[in-house]
């Protein structure tokens, strides 16, 4: 079913294709990286296997290989930046330096984007923070497949929000998830699995309740995390909401239902807005608040506190968000990253285009 | 069943309260303010419905009627701030004002507290921004109620946030939820009308999934938003820890289970790793990102969108975060507060002590 390859593999392919389209050396390398930190982290729906989707939204023009990134406004803590249509995997980690810099000069840095693509996995961006003793946030609107409590319309994206946490002895507190009850990837596994999905998960186009993993394709709408309102699907819709808020009307992007589609060839919605796709960062150095040392004490308390929690019947122990993605990162670093037989094909064709072998 | 009360009657009496136990003539106003906003939004739990809870702690010597409110550390853009035991109703306006005067000097102005004790609804707290045309996040650690994802012990608050967003013609965009699929006031509504709690709100002292409202009080532990881990608790769960990360870690207060209670008759954790309980505060002026007149001009067109958005069978219309409880202030400044029974007997009780009149 599945092929293993190196992770030194993928990067050189996807680095070479990321160069065949026109990025300088930099940009390729960094998004590389980007991408190739979601296939690490588990996130196989936001890897590799997204690689040709970038290059058809290059084919269709709304790429655009030699961005020059710009900040548009700025003051000591904030910054809004034109991503001038880049790839989002180059477009966040360059408004995630700008964040730390402005975190170094006075505390805290936060920056708006507008004008970008889709960035891969905020986690990725957030944990860019952690090496400088500084915690880090990140996340970005999205085309929408969401319907808000009382609604059937696509509205939002799932809008993740990511926030990586230094600690001390024990590894960074890492939180990333999509503001909704379940990932869509999850709904495309369960749909190829020919299994039925939870209620809870999507609306049928209808507005009705639905175990049908296909809904989404029929044009049906997740829903927010919380699922109906009686289990507070109204929290997850308001954060979504936030998100989409922080990333597109700050900056100038687009927003809500108006957010450009990834695949290349669903039409861009009329009447957009603003430009682009949206994204928001923040950065806060530890010490703007209390001592770096001092903090990643009580981390390491937390985090131990937590991990020895008592157990509900069947459950080994209580998980602090980060540990499975970074236990996956450890072991696909060192025994390589399994590819699905269709990403495989896809990526050779791909491969083949560009004339650089898998 | 229940009594009404004029905003005056309740303001006038609060504050005489907050007078008699010490507190002087501007912190005894904001800390009347700041608990009845409360009522007046529909969050009756919240609301003057604590007073007598409040002067317990008083009593208990855990609250310190005349703090001496301070900057313990700063930057440009942060501050730690130790509320000495004060009113969180207090605490937590003076730590937005300085969030609000250093968004004014270099875009935004972050604020961590410890010290403090509960400071009421955080949407009051947030909403302080926005007659600067800044957005305000507000959100504060509690006592242990929560279990994390595959735990049955209580090891988060309810841990509130609230961010409110500044809109042009539109009212503002004001969310303010607990990171809990359900809040424990409505357990208790439940358990007095002796219905039945939908599943996926909480567990018994066991870890058992339940339907009994009155879980709680016999040890059982409330669930994150999302409910169960198929229907995204970990999102949840890691938002509550993310709140009691920035609001204890990064101040210097207790966190996790080891946050001091309201109710002043519970004994307070033994080893507390930090001092009482702990807010964390956002303020983002918003002219640092774009032209405050363009922003609000989109936030119209947001809300608008939104609130013609198609409905599922059943609804009428799509709710903006912040209207209901914004329609519930208009109705009750006009007619007035109701009162349940009980609570007027409570209140009675505590006007005979300090020799005032409801």
């Amino acid at each position: 079913m599945s092929t293993i390859y190196s992770y030194r593999q993928l990067y050189n392919f996807s680095k070479t294709i990321f160069l065949k389209i026109g990025c300088d050396e930099k940009d390729a390398e960094t998004a590389t990286r980007s991408l190739l930190s979601a296939d690490l982290r588990g996130v196989d729906s936001h890897g590799v296997a997204r690689l040709s989707g970038y290059i058809r939204l290059w084919d269709a023009g709304r790429v655009n290989a030699k961005p020059a990134i710009t900040i548009m406004h700025e003051t000591p803590s904030t910054a809004v930046i034109n991503g001038d249509r880049g790839l989002g995997l180059v477009v966040a980690p360059f408004a995630m330096q700008v964040a730390i810099e402005k975190a170094g000069a006075v505390g805290t840095g936060w920056v708006s984007v507008k004008n970008s693509n889709h960035f891969g996995i905020a986690g990725h961006h957030a944990m860019m923070a952690l090496e400088h003793d500084m915690i880090g946030i990140a996340m970005t609107n999205a085309s929408a497949l969401v319907a808000p409590t009382f609604s059937k319309e696509r509205m939002l994206g799932t809008n993740p929000i990511a926030v990586a946490i230094p600690a001390g002895k024990q590894p960074a507190f890492v939180a990333d998830f999509a503001t909704t009850t379940a990932a869509n990837g999850k709904l495309e596994i369960l749909q190829r699995k020919n299994e039925t999905m939870p209620a809870g998960w999507a609306l049928t186009k209808d507005g009705e309740p639905s175990t049908d993993p296909g809904e989404i394709k029929n044009g049906g709408s997740l829903l927010p995390l919380g699922g109906d309102k009686e289990h507070g699907s109204h929290k997850g819709y308001a954060l979504g909401a936030i998100v989409d808020i922080f990333s597109g009307i700050l900056s100038g992007a687009s927003y809500g239902p108006w957010v450009p589609p990834f695949p290349a060839y669903i039409p861009m919605p009329e009447n957009m807005p603003g430009e682009g796709i949206g994204h928001f960062f923040g950065v806060m150095r530890i010490d703007a608040f209390r001592k770096a040392d001092e903090f990643k004490e009580h981390m390491d308390n937390w985090i131990n506190r937590f991990r020895t929690a008592k157990t509900i019947a069947g459950q080994e122990k209580v998980i602090i968000p980060g540990d499975p993605e970074r236990e996956i990162e450890a072991r696909r670093m060192k025994n390589g990253i399994p590819l699905l037989g269709a990403v495989v094909k896809d990526l050779t064709e791909l491969g083949e285009r560009f004339k650089t072998a898998l």
